[in-house]
């Protein structure tokens, strides 16, 4: 399905859910109920002592939010004829990880964020040092969950946690970050750095793995699972150029934090890269390609006879490109 | 094996490898090269542009040490008559996840240290956004490293990979970090902190786990591995005890770092909570308590009649009691 090219420079007129190009996201909000119920039901604290830690996770954790990632997870377990809820486990250990990052990229000595969805970051509520600990405890206990409550043949569950942990490594979200920092004020500017590159490890490689896990998981087999991992990785980069417009274009109120805030911090973006034009553009042709690979990846994909379409795969594409938040 | 009670209060005399009580600690070296050869091998980034975190990685790995964690693993191996290189990758994962935790501890917002084993801190070196940074990084290729090179059947990795989780996370190091920062003067003094049950998370959890991970990766029966988490256990409160006195009695070439911290940033200590002479006797049970509960697990030791006696275990017990740094 392709997708026309870009929007006027400022057509500030067209509203985030009536795209020129025609695409209208409908974003699987069932799916993200579902999410929102499970991570609500997952406690960490084996006993009062360590409940205060709990509560700054929680309170990090249950903060809302679009839940892309796990809602991606019950999407391609739909997509490949899934029992999509025997997935809860793997959605809600990616999703303790997103939660770790968030906590990370907002302390002070990172981002220095005083937001996150509309309320104050965890470190301005519990101190540097508990945010610190919050985090670290959402990737331990991630894993644990993962490895622990997920039910699957035990080489398909360490093929599944050995991908997160890949994507979340040097190689993946963590390496991403770096790039990113390092390439932004308090260290000497790299210049050199591949934007795109940058995005892949810090935002693509989880969104990949929302995607990949499931395969694994599911035994899936070889070339289904390169062809959703197309599609993952395209749709984290679309998901990256999106989140760069609308630190320009969104309010405050509808991002939840002030806007222009990757401006305030010199950091490279696809907008001070190439220009908002430009970077719709490229938003578009991102979308398009996504929406591409996933056809491709459908096609490709197991037990194609007995499956649903996978429109929630395809909701969730559209969505994160007409999103305005 | 009984140790009889404790030193004099202001005994300088006593050298620390010749005890009152007559324990003399040889150290297994040879095991501690076995885990520093191998831990030279590892690496993390599979491409230039992520180097930069890598060196900050290795920077803290490679800073040498006593590897009290790996060395663990391979002479728990060879306790239970096992090939101890085999545990290698176990052993280089436990010691990722320890330099982790240590340079999150340094952090300025947790410790504020700036020297560790001699040199300074990794934040000092590469900022406090990288040290961040590459903490989390150890942690995630931690786990990669067992999950992908540990080669033993898919659910006995998947055990060790999750009893991993459990022991540094909200009920294990990661908890214990919590209690101790929470229990200090940052943050509001809760008095009713049990001492022993902070460092049994933060100290103990971990250095229990390097030798339970074996016997699960072994496939131990439950008796053996039960008998081992009660040594291990004991040797992580052992540890702590000797740890605390060291910060008051050790010298600041000793220890590579300052002495004293722990009564600059207003820790709860065994020291401060019982005095360096009740201290030592604690020290000294504690010891006594880990030979016997060793000796138990031996002989409920699985394969016991072809294997050799645990010596190196044995050492690293009295090694843990009689150390100077």
């Amino acid at each position: 399905m392709a997708v026309a090219g870009g929007y006027g420079d400022s057509d500030a007129s067209v509203a985030p859910d009536a795209r020129p190009d025609g695409v209208v996201a409908v974003y699987p909000e069932w799916l993200r109920e579902q999410v929102d119920e499970y991570l609500a039901t997952v406690s960490f604290s084996q006993e009062p002592i360590t409940d205060g830690l709990q509560e700054a996770m929680r309170y990090s954790l249950l903060a809302g939010g679009k839940r892309i990632r796990p809602v991606l997870v019950l999407a391609s377990a739909r997509a490949i004829g899934l029992d999509h809820a025997k997935m809860l486990p793997l959605a809600g250990a990616i999703e303790l990880i997103h939660t770790y990052s968030l906590i990370h990229d907002d302390l002070p000595a990172m981002d220095d964020d005083e937001l996150r969805r509309g309320r104050p970051t965890c470190h301005r509520v519990f101190g540097e040092d508990v945010a610190i600990l919050a985090g670290d405890a959402l990737y331990a206990e991630a894993f644990r969950h993962l490895l622990t409550v997920q039910q699957d043949e035990p080489e398909r569950v360490l093929a599944a946690a050995a991908e997160l942990a890949l994507a979340t490594g040097v190689n993946g979200m963590v390496g991403g970050q770096y790039l990113d920092v390092y390439s932004n004020s308090a260290h000497e500017r790299t210049g050199g750095v591949d934007l795109r590159r940058v995005h892949e490890l810090k935002t693509g490689r989880l969104i990949g793995a929302s995607v990949t896990c499931v395969l694994l998981l599911a035994g899936a087999p070889e070339p289904a699972t390169i062809a959703f991992r197309r599609f993952a990785a395209e749709l984290g980069v679309l998901f990256q150029i999106v989140d760069d417009i609308l630190d320009v274009t969104g309010t405050d109120a509808a991002l939840g934090k002030p806007s222009g805030s990757d401006e305030r911090h010199g950091r490279h973006t696809y907008v001070s890269e190439f220009g908002i034009k430009r970077a719709r553009e490229l938003a578009a042709d991102s979308h398009a390609a996504a929406r591409a690979a996933l056809a491709q990846a459908t096609s490709a994909s197991v037990g194609a006879a007995g499956s649903p379409p996978p429109t929630e795969l395809e909701q969730i594409t559209d969505f994160i490109y007409t999103r305005s938040s």
